[in-house]
C-alpha cells in the first residue's frame, strides 16, 4: 500500500499524451537525465539524453544548446518472430496480424528512482507475453545505467529474440551535433559507440552490456547503431531476463571516454544489475532522508511534492562544480538547457536547505563563471560582474535576440539579455542564502564573498543618478510581460538590498576572514569611495510608491494602462496575453508572474509593514495571468504568510502539479525546475513559516491549509540536522 | 478547499472520453437520470434521460428495453452570431472562424448534486464570453429538472442569442421507441412535448420555460423541438442569467403527463431557480447525513466512495414500489435498464443499512412481481416463485436469449435466464437482511415473508433428489464462465441457507404474526409434507467439498479443467476471458468473480472454520478474473475479513474507482450499480467488520488497510440511528 504516495502511474497508453510522459518519466541522477521513452520506440517520439555541461553551438541556431547525446536505451524484442511494439488497435486480438498490446502499465517508483513498465503483449503466433522493463540511472555510480527486461511466457512456448543497442543516429529535434565520423565497436557481448560535438568538440563515449542466460553476439551493421542479439525458446510460465547495462563518460570527466567507459562496464557488469540496484536504492535512501516533506491529509498534494523534489534531486549535479540546473533540468530540449535565475531563486533552496553539499557546486558554478560576467559588464560599459540572463557551460551570455519565427515567419525581438539584470543580484541572494543556512564560512570567504561583491560593484556603476535620486532605467523585472521599462520595484529595491548585504558582508569579512578581505578589496578596488557610493545608492534609491494607495507600484506608469479583470478569464489553458494578442497585452496591466509580490516573498516585512503587504497583494494578485511557471508556488509562499488560505492553497496545488497535469501543453519540452524549487519554499517558508530568528535560532510560525493534518521535514541548519513536525491545527515539534 | 474530496473534475475537452464523461456526470433523483451530454451537443454524444418503469419492446429487439425519452437539454448559444460549440482546435485564437474555446472545466458537485460547466469562448468577432451552465435533477421535487446558464462579456461587447428546446427525435441507439405522432406545442414563454412509447403505450409528457430578463419567444419551426428564443446585447464585465425549468410526468404517474408538466411547471417557474435550487440542496443535505461515509487517510477512496454513494442515491426510487434499479443504473442504456440479482445483493444494504425505506421500495417492486415469477415457475414446471433473471417492468424474464451479432454475425446463446436461478435467492436474502437491520415487521409479515417463502417453495420442487442426496443440475453461479454445470456449490449452499431461513421465518410468523402466518400457509400450501421435505433437504443437499485440501468445491469436475496462471496476465484492460477467447475459456479453470467468495461473503463462519475459508480464498483467488464488475468490491470484503489487507486493499481501490478510472472501455453504458453497492458493503462489512450479534446488539470487528486513519459512518438499525467512528490503531466509538 506504500506506493500509493511514493509513485506517478500510467493507466493504458495514451499516444497523444506521449511526449508529456516522457518528460514526467525522466530518469536522471545528477550527472544525466533521460527521457521516459520506450526502448522500442514509437512513432513520434522525442527520446533524449542529456549530460549537464555538454553544449554545443550549430551553425544557423542563435545560441548554443545541451545537446541530446546517444541513446542508450534501445531494445528490440520480437516473439515467435512479430515485433513488440505499442499495436493498441486491431481486429481480431485472438489473431492479431502485427501483435497486440492486451495490457500496459508504466510506474515511476520515487523512492528507488526505478521507472517500470509492465505490458502483456500477444504475438502474431497467438502465444502471450508479460514484459516487465526496468531502468535506472545509477545515484552510486553516474556513469552507469541499467535496464532490465523479464519476458514471462503467459500463454504458449515462445520463441523471443532480443537486441540491444546504442544509437548515434540523434539530433536536437533535427538540428545536428555530432559529427559524423563517430567510432562505433562490437564485440563479445559489449558494444561502444565515441562522438564529438561539431563546434564544442566534447566527446562522449558509451558502452553497452547485455547478460542474459542464452548466448550473445555484437554486430555492426549499421554504422551508428552496434547492437548485440540473443534468442531463447520459453516454455510456458518460464521467465527469462536480460540485463543491459551501459556506461557513459565524457571528454569532461576523462581524456578517453569511450575507453573509460568500456572499464568501467566490465566493473559493473561484473558486478551484475542486482549488487548495481541496490547500491543504487541505498544512495536514494539517504537523499529522501534528508530531502523528503511528508504532508498528512492531503495525499494529492503529498505525491506532488515527491515528484517535485524526485526532479530536483535527479537533476542536481552532484560533484561537479561546472554545471547547473537548466530551466526544463535535464529532462526535455526547453529553453536549450540555459541556466537561469530560475536556478538560484527556486531549484537552489531545497538543496542549500536540505543537502546543501549539492548548493554549493551550484553556486560554484556561478564562480567558476565570474570572467563571463565581467565580460558582459564590461562589454556593456559597467564595471564588476554582471551575469548574463541565460547562461551555459562558457559563461558568456546566450540569451537569443529573437526568437523561434511564428508560422508566417514573424520573430520577436527578446530583451531578456540586455534588460533583466536583476539575474546578478539572484545569484548574490543564493550565495548570501546558502551562507546563512550553512554557516558554510569557507564558501563565503573564498568563493561566495567574491560573487556578491563583484555584482555589487557592476549595480554601483549600473545605477543612474538623476532627479535627485538614484534610477535604473530599462530594465525588464519578473514581470516580462512590461520590458526595458524604468524603475521596476523589483529591481531597485533588490538593488539596495543587494549593497546593503555586500556592506554587511565587508563588515563580516573584516573580522572574520581578513586574508580575503584584504584580497577582496584589492582585487574588486572597493574603495571607500565606491562604498560611499553604495550607502548613497542605498539611501536615495528610488522606490516607486503610492503614498495615497499605500502600495508598492511595479513601475511608474503601470497604472496608466488599460485594466483586465483577469480572475473573469476563466477557465483557460493558456496566458490572458496569449489570449489579448503580444502586441495589446503589453499595453495592459496584466502581469506575467510575482513581482511585486515576489519582492514580498524575497523581503517580507523587511519591504513593508503587513498592511502594506497585503494592499499589494490585493492590487497585484488580480492582475495576474501566471503566464509563468514560476507564479504560482511564490503565491502560494506570499498568499500563506497573508493568511489568505483558500488563495495560497489554490496556487500551492496548481504550482505542485504544473507538470503532473500538464494544463498548458508544454510540459514535452521538459520539467518546469522553479516551480518544483518553488513548491518546496512555498511549503517550507510559506506554508510553516520556517525562518531564522534574529538571534540565529530557527523557528516556525505555521499557518497550514486547513485539511493539512501534519507537516514533516528536515533541514540542515548551520551544520545540524533539524527535523520539524508540524500539526494542525499548529503544534510545532522541532526535534534537533 | 473543502471541495477536494467532494467533487469529480474534468479539466479540458477530450472528445475520446465524452461517453465515459457522459455517464460519470449522470444527474438524477430516483425517478430520472440524465447523462451528462452537452447543452449545446456535440459529435458523437449521447445524451440520455431514463424514467424508472419505462419500459417499451421494440420489433426485432430481444427483450423490452428503458426507454430514452426526449431530451430536456437543448440550449444553444450564439455570440455575434457564432455559434458556441466545443471547437478546441484553430489555427488563430485571435480570429477564430467558427469561434474557439480557450478554457474547459466542468464538476460534478457531490454535495449539492448539481453538474457545472464553465467555458471561456472567442466568438468569431474576437468578443470573449465566459459561460457557466449548471444543471440539476430537483431531489425536492423529482418532476422538476433546472439549468442555470451565465454569461459573462470578458472582452467586448457581444450579442448573445440563446435558445432553449425540447427534442423529440430520440432513440435508444437508433431504435426508435415512440410513436412518431408526438404532441407538440409552444406559447408565450413555455414549451410543451407529449410523446407515446410504440409497443407498451407509456406516455411522457414534458413542458419547460425560460427564465430571464430579456423578451422570450416560443416558436415551433420542427415538429419535434419546440424551442424558446431570447437575445441581449451585454456591455463588457455584464453577466445575463438564463433559467430553463423543465417539468417532466409519465403516464405511471398521472392520466394527462404534458397537463400535468405544464401545470407542475407553472408553480415551479414562480418559486424561480434560486428556490428550487436551495430546496434540492435541503433534501441532498439529509441524504448526506444519512448515508455519507468519511475515509481519513485516502482522499482517492474517499471522493471514490462519495462518488458511488451518489450514484447509488440518484437511482434509487424515492417513493415508487413498482421500480427497481437497473444493472447500469439510470445513466446508461447497458443491459436495457434490466434488473439483475446487482439489486439485492449489491445496491440494496446501503439503503437498507442507511436509508431504509429506499430499500423498502426496491423490495416492493420485487413483491409485486410475484406473478411473474409464479408464471415462470409454472413455465419451467415448477411450483412457487422463480424471479426472473432480468426483470423489466413486467416482472417476466426478458433476459436475452442470444448475444448482440458479432462483427461476423455470429451471436452466442445466453443461458443466464434458464440457469442463473440463485436470483430467487438472493432476493430472499435483500428481503431478510432487510428485515435483519431495519427490524420493519410489518414489511415482514405482509409482503417480506411471501417472497421468501414461495421462493422457498420454487426451490423445494426443483431440487433433484438422486445419488442418495439433493442436487441441483443446470446451474450457472455467479461465475458465469462455467455455464449450465451441476451442482454449482455457491447455489446448493445457499439454497440450504434458504430454507433454513423460510422455516425459521415461519417460525417467527406463527409466534408474531399469526393472521399472516395462515394466509401463507394457505396460500402457499405450506403444508408439513412440504416442511418435512425442507428440512430433508437441508441436511441431504450434497455441498461439493474436498476433504483432503479442505476447500469448497465451486461444482465437481472445475478442477479437472485447463489451468491458467491469472496473475501472469497483467497488466490487461480487459478480462482473460476474452483473452482466451470465449471457446477455450470455458474450459479453463478461469473464474470470473466472486463465486465461492461470494458464498463466503454471504455465510461468513455460517460457511466453514476460518481455516477452511482461507483455503477457499488461496484456492479461488488466483483463478478469478474479475470479468465483471462485482467481483473486486466482494473480494475486498472478504479479504478484509481474512485479514489480508493488501489484497482487500488493492480490491477495494480497484472496485471504487471502476466507473471513475474506466479501465475497461464500458462506463459509457453506464454506472456499475453493484460495484457502487459492493463498496459500501466492502467498508461496512469487510473493513469495519459490522455485524448484529447474536444477542440483537451491533457490533464492529474492523480490520482498516494501514493508511487509513478512520473511518465514519451511520446506519440505521431497527428504528434507531449508530453513528460509528472507526479509528486506526482500531478504537471504536459507537454513538447512538
Amino acid at each position: 500500500m506504500k506506493r500509493r504516495l511514493w509513485s506517478i502511474r500510467e493507466h493504458g497508453f495514451v499516444p497523444d499524451k506521449q511526449l508529456h510522459h516522457e518528460t514526467i518519466f525522466t530518469i536522471g541522477n545528477g550527472y544525466l537525465g533521460t527521457r521516459g521513452s520506450f526502448e522500442e520506440g514509437f512513432e513520434g517520439d522525442t527520446p533524449a539524453t542529456l549530460l549537464h555541461g555538454i553544449y554545443d553551438h550549430a551553425p544557423n541556431v542563435l545560441v548554443p544548446e545541451l545537446v541530446n547525446i546517444p541513446n542508450w536505451l534501445p531494445i528490440g524484442i520480437t516473439v515467435d518472430g512479430t515485433p513488440f511494439k505499442l499495436i493498441t488497435k486491431t481486429t481480431d486480438t485472438l489473431r492479431p496480424p502485427h501483435g497486440y498490446v492486451l495490457g500496459y502499465e508504466r510506474e515511476l517508483h520515487l523512492d528507488e528512482a526505478v521507472l517500470r513498465r509492465e505490458i502483456l503483449f500477444r504475438a502474431a503466433s497467438g502465444n502471450i507475453v508479460r514484459l516487465i522493463f526496468d531502468r535506472i540511472a545509477s545515484l552510486d555510480n553516474p556513469h552507469i545505467l541499467a535496464q532490465r527486461v523479464r519476458v514471462i511466457a503467459v500463454d504458449g512456448n515462445p520463441t523471443v529474440e532480443l537486441t540491444a543497442a546504442l544509437d548515434g543516429q540523434v539530433t536536437n529535434a533535427g538540428v545536428a551535433h555530432w559529427l559524423p565520423n563517430m567510432h562505433v565497436q562490437a564485440a563479445g557481448n559489449t558494444i561502444g559507440l565515441e562522438a564529438t560535438t561539431q563546434q564544442s568538440g566534447y566527446i562522449v563515449g558509451l558502452a553497452s552490456t547485455l547478460l542474459c542466460a542464452s548466448p550473445v553476439t555484437a554486430s555492426l551493421t549499421d554504422n551508428l547503431r552496434p547492437t548485440l542479439s540473443t534468442s531463447v525458446k520459453l516454455q510456458q510460465e518460464q521467465e527469462a531476463v536480460f540485463d543491459k547495462i551501459t556506461c557513459i563518460y565524457s571528454s569532461r570527466d576523462v581524456d578517453a571516454p569511450l575507453q573509460a567507459a568500456a572499464e568501467n562496464l566490465a566493473n559493473a557488469a561484473q558486478l551484475g544489475y542486482d549488487a548495481l540496484y541496490k547500491a543504487h536504492v541505498r544512495e536514494w535512501a539517504q537523499y529522501w532522508d534528508r530531502s523528503d516533506i511528508t504532508i498528512e491529509g492531503d495525499d494529492a498534494c503529498q505525491v506532488a511534492i515527491r515528484f517535485t523534489t524526485y526532479h530536483v534531486l535527479i537533476t542536481a549535479p552532484r560533484t561537479d562544480e561546472n554545471v547547473s540546473i537548466g530551466a526544463k533540468t535535464l529532462s526535455g530540449l526547453g529553453y536549450k538547457g540555459h541556466v537561469f535565475w530560475d536556478t538560484e531563486l527556486f531549484a537552489l533552496p531545497p538543496m542549500t536547505l536540505t543537502q546543501p553539499h549539492l548548493a554549493r557546486n551550484l553556486l560554484m558554478y556561478r564562480y567558476h563563471r565570474l570572467s563571463g560576467a565581467r565580460h558582459k559588464a564590461k562589454a556593456n560599459g559597467y564595471e564588476g560582474a554582471m551575469f548574463p540572463w541565460e547562461s551555459t557551460d562558457t559563461g558568456e551570455e546566450t540569451t537569443p535576440q529573437w526568437s523561434d519565427p511564428e508560422p508566417d515567419g514573424t520573430r520577436i525581438r527578446i530583451w531578456t539579455g540586455d534588460s533583466e539584470q536583476h539575474i546578478s543580484t539572484d545569484v548574490a541572494y543564493g550565495a548570501w542564502q546558502y551562507w546563512q543556512w550553512t554557516g558554510d564560512n569557507e564558501f563565503l570567504a573564498r568563493y561566495g564573498a567574491e560573487l556578491i561583491l563583484d555584482t555589487a560593484v557592476f549595480w554601483g556603476s549600473r545605477v543612474e543618478e538623476k532627479n535627485e535620486r538614484y534610477e535604473i532605467s530599462q530594465q525588464i523585472g519578473p514581470d516580462e510581460y512590461h520590458e526595458n521599462i524604468d524603475n521596476s520595484v523589483f529591481t531597485n529595491r533588490m538593488v539596495v538590498w543587494h549593497l546593503e548585504t555586500a556592506l554587511h558582508l565587508l563588515d563580516w569579512l573584516r573580522a572574520n576572514a581578513t586574508t580575503d578581505y584584504e584580497r577582496l578589496v584589492n582585487e574588486l578596488d572597493l574603495s571607500d569611495t565606491r562604498l560611499n557610493r553604495w550607502r548613497d545608492i542605498i539611501t536615495r534609491m528610488y522606490i516607486p510608491f503610492d503614498e495615497t494607495k499605500q502600495i508598492h507600484v511595479q513601475f511608474p506608469g503601470f497604472f496608466d494602462m488599460e485594466y483586465i479583470p483577469v480572475p473573469n478569464y476563466q477557465p483557460r489553458t493558456t496566458s490572458v496575453q496569449a489570449i489579448l494578442g503580444h502586441s495589446r497585452s503589453i499595453q495592459t496591466q496584466v502581469i506575467k508572474q510575482a513581482d511585486v509580490v515576489m519582492l514580498m516573498a524575497l523581503l517580507g516585512e523587511q519591504l513593508a509593514p503587513l498592511d502594506v503587504l497585503r494592499n499589494n497583494w490585493d492590487t497585484y494578485y488580480p492582475r495576474t495571468d501566471h503566464g509563468s511557471s514560476l507564479s504560482p508556488a511564490t503565491h502560494a509562499w506570499v498568499g500563506a504568510r497573508l493568511g489568505l488560505m483558500d488563495e495560497a492553497y489554490d496556487m500551492f496545488y496548481h504550482a505542485a502539479h504544473i507538470d503532473l497535469e500538464d494544463n498548458k501543453g508544454n510540459v514535452k519540452d521538459g520539467i518546469h525546475a522553479a516551480a518544483c524549487g518553488g513548491v518546496f519554499q512555498a511549503v517550507l517558508f510559506g506554508f510553516c513559516g520556517l525562518h531564522i530568528r534574529e538571534d540565529g535560532t530557527l523557528a516556525i510560525d505555521a499557518r497550514l491549509p486547513e485539511h493539512w493534518r501534519r507537516v514533516r521535514f528536515s533541514v540542515n541548519y548551520r551544520g545540524q540536522r533539524y527535523t520539524f513536525d508540524v500539526q494542525n491545527p499548529v503544534l510545532v515539534s522541532p526535534m534537533a
